[in-house]
């Protein structure tokens, strides 16, 4: 029997033949991935079992959550993750400064391969899988593991099918791609199951969009995401990747529990309201509703690509008196870029606020925490009750051309309403 | 008997002919500034006054400590802020996004001119004596009381004459001026008394050199420091302030209790060591002093001429990999001529954290929190024991030169050590 593409890392990466759904096996990792917030127990885990790192090449750590530290608790956890890396000469440890947030950095900066096995104590690792690989989210206690094996275990998920057909409409991107998913298939839709993108819709995917919708395969429950490797993937890799990488097709009789067909031509500009990502509406039709806040940024949709789309819809306009608009470069090279092309001070000129590289907001931490009663629009990727602050708050999930048209008009709007 | 420049400014605010060292006095103000921590307590002592604002054109309010938003109770502040400013039709009120920390903002923005009584909660406020003002801090009872009655009480303070010389050298500036001074007569020096500066030096000093020595007189213990009105300051006023004002200068027979004479061709960078900023040092004479952090910004030294010094350093240099260098421009129009000019990109190539403006790490609010043990260079004006985090870490205070250096070697370090 046929296997499909995270069978097939999986399979090859256990040392067998084959898998299947359902069965226990243990991986051999490419690359494990720790922040600020999870490397700290990971570490306390791993210092009692007493052994050296496997390799200290292929562990990733970067303080990007509640850095720079937001409180002197964040700084001593900040401080712990960089003892631990210097101590164990971690080649990949991204200081404060010269990093990014992870997911956004780690692709960039060429630490993730098709092919490969990824593991990081973050539930969006999964983002990786735009790139071909078989990328997910571990607890610290299973970070600490394979920090000292080189190993970790998995169940080998079954496969969902989602076939992507035609192309994106104007102002209509990654986010409004997997928004509108998880609205179809609900935040439970895809519980331990992979959600294998194909169809020739998928070449009419920036790598940007790949990463943004792979990035919420967790918020339909996927153990991953993953994209086929196409010419466009290659492209990308050319400057960033010099090892050699396999890249995995699916086998022509793989089996899978499910295909779920999304025509892109039909998609338009969605919002996720509160409380869950699957309560998906197009933008143009959720009636007035006022906004206190917009984040545009994250590990979903921190990219260049998200900022150029954000700044096409500011550039000349202001952001609302009502508002606060708050922009985060997903890494120092994509504010760097930005700023490059002109997007940083078309931010600027709106009356945005521009903050470093952070995870911030998204998860509550600092950087625009909402106050009782206040509504924020934000490209991040979760809007459970009292995500970004209090408990009586609410944030709607859209992409940055939606995000920045309701940062202007100081209410949820569609980008037409803004900009042509 | 002649009166100096703050009892002249003060006895026009009383509607007297003169006023004498220890009078109490009664004055109308001129403008009335609050923050996020302290604008709230201010406005819910006003709210029980039960009167609307004396003059809605006369009050600023700037929420700049911990926004945007660091936590769920800085959000109700703001939201506190944001209110009363809606209510009370509020002219000068600054959104998140539009505006700076708060004593680079006002005088940038015009708020401040020269003659005029300008109380704000905030120690700090005494920065606007840079531009002949008279200004100062209050608590947020009185902010209270005069954003109701538009006046204020004041004990009319002895005044220090200090005397600046020469010229300074390469890589010297106002921040080593301040706290050579605070050096020379201890953080109680001033206690209650103006610090009237005087002398042909002060033509010398650039105006954000005059509002980062003025800024720190409160760390000498002054009620407020205050600067002849020349034609640099005519110049920079030009652009910014339309209304009438009136320049004050001391009469040839003005009584002071003390004269201080400061040549500013002897001095040289300097450091304060903790836990006081009177504990000041050649930056060249302090041994190998190996620093975690770095902060370069702050309301003393958050201006343009700031970040240009520190971008003079740190242009082709890298931040020590031992060092999290942080920078924070002083506001939004700070921000832009910055990118303008290259300085950002100088900063982000060094690989230091570009902030949004805010006063952030300085009082251990947030973007960048000290842990135990941690040690920081900073531009900031408080060294005190636990003041930007842990209360075993330690803070440096030094001009943008010396902390831009020390980054770059990763221990305190004299400028000309790293550029020519």
């Amino acid at each position: 029997m046929g296997m499909t593409m995270t069978e097939k890392i999986l399979a090859r990466h256990a040392g067998q033949a084959a898998v299947v759904p359902g069965q226990l096996i243990r991986c051999r990792v490419d690359l494990i991935l720790g922040n600020d917030i999870t490397a700290p127990p990971a570490i306390q885990e791993f210092e009692r079992i007493g052994r050296p790192v496997f390799d200290p090449s292929k562990i990733a750590l970067v303080p990007d959550h509640f850095a720079p530290n937001k409180d002197i608790k964040s700084a001593q956890m900040c401080k712990t993750v960089r003892e631990f890396a210097a101590k164990h000469g971690i080649t990949h440890y991204f200081e404060v400064g010269r990093m990014g947030i992870e997911h956004v950095l780690l692709p960039e900066v060429g630490l993730v391969a098709p092919g490969e096995v990824i593991i990081g104590a973050d539930s969006h690792t999964c983002t990786y899988g735009a790139l071909g690989a078989f990328a997910t989210g571990v607890g610290s206690t299973d970070m600490a593991a394979a920090m000292a094996t080189g190993e970790t275990w998995f169940k080998v998920p079954p496969s969902i099918r989602v076939e992507l057909r035609g192309q994106l409409p104007r102002w209509v991107g990654g986010k409004d791609v997997v928004l509108t998913l998880i609205g179809m298939i609900g935040v439970d839709g895809a519980r331990y199951q992979s959600l294998e993108f194909c169809g020739e819709g998928v070449a009419a995917l920036t790598i940007a969009d790949r990463l943004t919708i792979a990035n919420m395969a967790i918020e339909a429950g996927a153990k991953n995401g993953i994209f086929p490797v196409d010419d466009a993937t290659i492209r990308y890799l050319a400057a960033r990747v010099e090892r050699d990488y396999e890249v995995v097709s699916p086998d022509a009789d793989a089996s899978y529990v499910r295909t779920v067909v999304i025509n892109l031509d039909d998609l338009e500009p969605v919002v996720a309201l509160p409380h869950l990502p699957e309560n998906v509406r197009p933008a143009a039709e959720v009636g007035d509703i006022v906004i206190d806040q917009v984040v545009i940024g994250s590990c979903t949709n921190g990219r260049l690509e998200d900022l150029a789309q954000a700044a096409a819809i500011l550039e000349g306009k202001t952001v609302h008196p009502r508002v606060r608009a708050i922009v985060i470069p997903g890494s120092q090279t994509v504010y760097l870029e930005a700023m490059q092309r002109g997007y940083i001070e078309t931010f600027i000129r709106a009356g945005a606020v521009v903050s470093t590289p952070t995870c911030g907001p998204c998860l509550g931490g600092y950087m625009g925490i909402l106050a009782a009663g206040e509504r924020a629009v934000a490209t991040t990727n979760r809007n459970f009750r009292g995500r970004m602050g209090h408990v009586d708050s609410e944030v709607y999930l859209a992409g940055p051309a939606v995000a920045a048209a309701s940062a202007v008009l100081g209410r949820i709007a569609a980008p037409w309403e803004v900009a042509q």
